[in-house]
């Protein structure tokens, strides 16, 4: 018997027929003898028609700017998901499994007071725990908790699977199944790249780099806290047949299991290649080089929350003047380039160019740490493909590059063949 | 100063036009310098729609039977009145009306343990009122409070209104003001009979009466609370320009004061007109007259849930054979009839009998009290234009009479004009 946690997506509780779809998955998981919490999102499109009309009220109450009080957006968009964990519970119920849903007060889920985005503090998992003693199914509402106000929080976007995790470790589960639609973690996007393969395990670190450099199925803080807490985060498939699954002790469904880099015996030198698209690159020409200068650019960019990603400096010849190149969101670019132009005397810079539509590919793998040269075999495959290299960033466990949109798929596919990551198939 | 509850039903609040409208009648108070809670409802159809979906879970599950869980019932359901209120907050303060949303557990609104339709028991309204003195209206989702097992509870169909009622004792409102889609309560229908006028006063008891007899604009439990607690409660128009109406102090807008008799100086012998369409007549022939009859009649239909209205026991000629006859809602004569034929041994009748179609008018008013001889009137009226009475009953402050359905305008509009209810244009 083990204890685990299950959550399940907008899309996979978008309507009743899917709900029925996850009981059954969450009823497998319970007549195998495991004791099972399930966190759910709200159904699919709910979330953005309550954002919208919060957005919208204030302008057609007439007010000037469109600004509104977050704990309201909080009352009025955390009641999607008690929808959902209602109507689950009675799913289950109608099965002949004993379930109860929970809103975040109830157990209750502590959060902090940043109403809208809001970070979980404390769970106490004790009268949960008590219920899984009496055969209970816990049915709970994602994405949201209490503020030290005593009003509802809810956690930002994409919250429920940080709820999932935050509420396994709480437990002391010994799995948080994230149910998503794919069936786990690939070496890289399939769409682009056919011959990408499921990981059967891979890092947290590892994950936490591939979930912000592009692939999207888990929240990065949800990765976070799964590393921080370390629980064991099984990412599966929601579109399996629930009876078609082996739940028994021992076996091993499909999906990827995000664990400790001790749990994985053996370690690849690279895991994966992620993709970044709408990055543009910014670059100050003949700054000063000279202490506080980095500061006085990327300072006022702070600032005013321009999201800045790679920063190369490179080294001046003669110690006077130098380029600055860094990366910021497409989105980002004119924001960006109106703040420099702003601080244009104080920076001292002779020129200001900038590119749209760049990709930033990463190459990602616990094993860099213990392995030289892992870079230079991408730096090799990619000028042999004559893709250019607009910049480089480095880590412990992972190495980027800056390239034209135009070769986003032969990068990613060329770095993939190189690492041996293609599936023999 | 005083201070009040404004109550508005999901028509008035069922889109962000209309929350706006909403918001420029609760303004206008504050601005007054009233004291000011607020009760909202769902938005309109947003209730049918988790009903609904509740009601299917079980059978998409597979259920045999449609049966769920009250108290998820109640999770799903109450998160109707959780949007508009933090919808309504968010309006108010776009208009710079200081405001904070309240649901049922943060209050709390204390309710019996009967999930689904639960009956308040306690509210605190100690921080309510602290808001106010903060400047602060309070906006307070209908409908819904907290269990004793700390779980939403919901009161039951148009539970919104009790919940206005409730809170105005709570706080020692000095009036509950009822926005309605009609501008008070009229001595009838004014769809039957236009001469119909609109009392400017009427009391607890009379609309008790009105109420449950077919003028669909309070709950009755609104009202019994209302009388209990003496919560002067206002029934107003939604729809009447929220700047063209006067808030200050002694003014008096266009609605229907539902008050205490003794705050009615000039009381009416009849102050209103009432119909119930769709009532069936059964008539058990020669049943047996002896202690019991009436026991063994209705325990049967009553732990089948048949809804019985009005009882009419003939007197035997002999003392040995009675005729029995009562009126269920046409809805319930099929069940009725085969309650009555199972138990037709122990009950002895010779024959049943049943007439659908039929409609019950009543005279209400509380100045009947005192005056002999007032259902003379209507019977004289009625017999003149050739409207047969199929029964009579009586009370208090008020008797009805039924009739065949094809009477109805002709006897609810002779009987309007017999009692002097209309109006002089």
């Amino acid at each position: 018997m083990a204890r685990l946690v299950l959550k399940f997506g907008g899309t996979s509780v978008a309507d009743l027929e899917r709900i029925h779809n996850v009981a059954r998955h969450v009823k497998r998981e319970a007549d195998a003898g495991h004791e099972v919490a399930v966190v759910v999102s709200a159904m699919a499109g709910k979330t953005n028609e309550l954002v919208k009309w919060v957005q919208d009220m204030p302008r057609v109450a007439g007010a000037n700017v469109p600004v509104f009080d977050a704990r309201e957006y909080d009352a009025v968009v955390a009641s999607g998901e008690q929808v959902t964990a209602g109507l689950l519970a009675i799913a289950l119920q109608s099965m002949g499994v004993e379930a109860r849903s929970w809103l975040g007060w109830q157990i209750p889920v502590r959060t902090s007071k940043a109403h809208s985005s809001a970070r979980i503090e404390e769970i106490d998992g004790s009268e949960l725990v008590r219920r899984f003693e009496l055969g209970q199914v816990a049915v709970i509402a994602g994405f949201q908790g209490i503020a030290p106000d005593n009003r509802i929080s809810t956690l930002g976007r994409g919250g429920s699977d940080t709820t999932a995790v935050a509420i396994a470790a709480a437990i002391d589960a010994d799995r948080c199944d994230i149910y998503t639609d794919v069936d786990g973690v690939y070496t890289t996007d399939p769409r682009i790249e056919p011959k990408a393969r499921r990981l059967d395990r891979i890092a947290f670190e590892e994950m936490l780099e591939m979930a912000s450099l592009g692939a999207k199925v888990l929240q990065v803080r949800s990765v976070e806290m799964a590393m921080v807490h370390g629980v064991k985060t099984f990412v599966r498939s929601s579109f399996d047949d629930p009876d078609a699954i082996d739940s028994s002790p021992g076996a091993s469904p499909p999906g990827t299991l995000i664990c400790d880099e001790d749990d994985i015996v053996e370690k690849e030198v690279v895991t994966g290649i992620a993709y970044a698209r709408d990055e543009s690159q910014i670059s100050l020409r003949r700054v000063p080089d000279k202490p506080g200068v980095s500061a006085s650019i990327f300072g006022p960019l702070a600032a005013e929350n321009v999201n800045v990603d790679m920063i190369v400096q490179s080294v001046s010849e003669d110690g006077s003047r130098t380029d600055m190149t860094f990366t910021v969101p497409d989105s980002d670019v004119a924001r960006a380039i109106s703040v420099l132009e702003a601080n244009r005397e104080e920076i001292g810079y002779e020129l200001v160019q900038s590119d749209k539509n760049l990709v930033k590919v990463s190459v990602i793998g616990i094993g860099m740490r213990s392995h030289a040269g892992v870079a230079a075999t991408a730096f090799a495959a990619l000028a042999k493909r004559g893709i250019n290299i607009r910049a480089i960033t480095t880590s412990e466990i992972k190495f980027s590059v800056l390239i034209d949109s135009e070769y986003t798929e032969l990068a990613v596919r060329t770095l993939h063949a190189a690492y041996g990551l293609d599936s023999a198939a």
